[in-house]
């Protein structure tokens, strides 16, 4: 197993990711890792943590990088120097299983569908996400690659979904269901009703829900919830809002009273494990589903622990062998509609 | 002013109907209240509850009531001797300003738009919400009613949310923002770029902050938050299923060691101030804006206070004269869109 990584994405560039590096690589005994950007920082770098190349550890030099607000459409057009570019070109020629990277999602989702291709039967890649819930976490797709979905592309999501729950999270039946606006079967728009039908008679390795509400995400009963990436992104980030702001509620409340000043020292290894909790760093951030070859997005703001944890979790997809999975669950939909129609 | 009120509606019926009218009649010393329901019980429980009919407070006999799980269509064929039909049929004639029902919120949003009819100008009513902030409060809105909606119905629902918050917020130039997936001009699907454009140069009492995004909702900076109702209500449900995961968390964890038990007694009193914080029964229920009247829906399961701080909202949207200037605001984006054309 070989990791390609793009070392000079993300808003702190390399020394992260050299940092993160130092973790994985005692973390993965048996995994090897290319490094690709701006050879002599990497190598310093590299000699400052301490870490040696190896047979284990290389770096090949990028002369250029994609910046984090560049368009998509220009980085695809330009980028062909850039470390972004060189380490999807490392997963697409067959040295590299996975590829991980803290830049520009846009253009790492532009370069991934362009180099690597979409797995086929599938429309379209989208971008899932690990949420913390009340039993402990689920996952979420599509959160922000696909502004419009169609019905076909939602089921497409499901497969991806019930995939990555069964070969990362070790679910062998996972929980699907249907992001809407109430979980009556007339709710929603015709995407919705559509997938749902669908979804309802699909052989597939799962329990299909039916329709589920925002409050039911955290309720932790559902395993994989499947929507299109204008309501993924927003119920996301909305839920991001909305953590910092209880926790700013509470803060400003426990500064309230000089009792509860004694309180809040004397509980404060329980608010530390609340951070911990609610730490979207520990997430591993996004997924891209759907490519040929797996595709790990860091966040950009993330610091070594972050990217470390992105690094785990595409290793976890390929050992769990997700892309084998998409391709054969979707092969089964697509036989049942055939005969569906056919009878 | 004249507050009609359906006495039949919400999970727990009329008892917490006729509670919360205690409060509302002490609260409004100038305000007359018609409850709309069944007699017998309403003049039972308003005797319980010490209250006395006056010029002030009258009961309406209605036979019969809409079912919470009612389909609308099925509702409002049904439904003319229903207490939600009367209650609305009080402000249709006249008698009453406002309406008040914690009932079936679709049969409620029909009912009203068969009864009352839509705003002229306007494409179709929204329903807003309330959302706590770290700097106060601001409306989202559409968060239910128009589960798909084109540029032209979003920039109606920027005109009635700005309506609304200089109306009942009390804020004289608002800030409005378009909730999309990111805060470039290029991102997201044509209605929200449509509707930014013309919002752009519109010339309302405004400041048009452009896109926004699902975290920036609870960082307070915005008045007015302008989404479609699918987005809007699942942000919304997913707020509420995430502040209370963070609560649950946040509980669990202080139960954890004896020390962080002693914290937590030490803190009870800014962890019940936290509560009180995110309790939605404080936030006034759901504002339909758009229709020939004024419609407020408590929450279903709504206690006393909830209903009544339904009532205390209802009663400022009117005395605000909310939907004057949503007719006056639109008047004016409709003249000067003429104007561009021509030109």
């Amino acid at each position: 197993m070989t990791v390609s990584i793009d070392a000079m994405g993300g808003d702190a560039g390399p020394s992260v990711v050299v940092s993160a590096l130092g973790r994985a690589v005692q973390r993965h005994p048996a995994v090897k890792f290319i490094l690709h950007g701006d050879e002599a920082a990497l190598n310093a770098l590299l000699k400052k943590r301490l870490i040696k190349l190896t047979h284990r550890v290389s770096v090949r030099h990028a002369p250029e990088r994609v910046r984090m607000e560049e368009k998509p459409s220009l980085a695809l057009r330009r980028g062909r120097n850039t470390s972004m570019w060189r380490a999807i070109e490392s997963v697409k020629n067959g040295e590299a299983e996975v590829v991980v990277s803290a830049g520009n999602t846009g253009a790492l989702m532009a370069m991934s569908m362009y180099q690597l291709g979409v797995i086929e039967g599938i429309s379209r890649p989208a971008i899932a996400g690990i949420w913390p819930t009340k039993k402990g976490q689920c996952v979420v797709l599509d959160i922000g690659a696909n502004v419009e979905c169609d019905a076909d592309q939602l089921v497409d999501f499901a497969v991806m979904g019930e995939a990555f729950a069964r070969a990362v999270l070790g679910i062998e039946r996972p929980t699907v269901g249907l992001l809407n606006v109430g979980s009556e079967d007339v709710k929603g728009h015709e995407a919705v009703k559509g997938a749902a039908h669908m979804l309802r008679n699909a052989p597939l390795p799962m329990e299909f829900a039916g329709f589920i509400e925002g409050d039911d995400i955290a309720e932790g009963d559902i395993d994989v919830v499947v929507t299109d990436g204008f309501t993924g992104n927003i119920a996301l980030k909305t839920a991001e809002g909305t953590a910092k702001l209880v926790v700013f509620y509470l803060r400003s409340a426990l500064k309230r009273s000089l009792l509860s000043q004694l309180g809040a020292f004397f509980a404060s290894g329980a608010l530390k494990a609340l951070r911990r909790k609610l730490d979207p760093r520990t997430s591993g951030g996004g997924m891209f589903l759907g490519l040929n070859g797996v595709v790990v997005k860091s966040h950009g703001g993330t610091d070594a622990l972050g990217f470390a944890s992105a690094t785990d979790m595409a290793i976890e997809m390929a050992e769990g062998g997700i892309n084998q999975s998409i391709v054969a669950d979707r092969a089964g939909v697509r036989a049942t509609s055939r005969e569906a129609v056919a009878t």
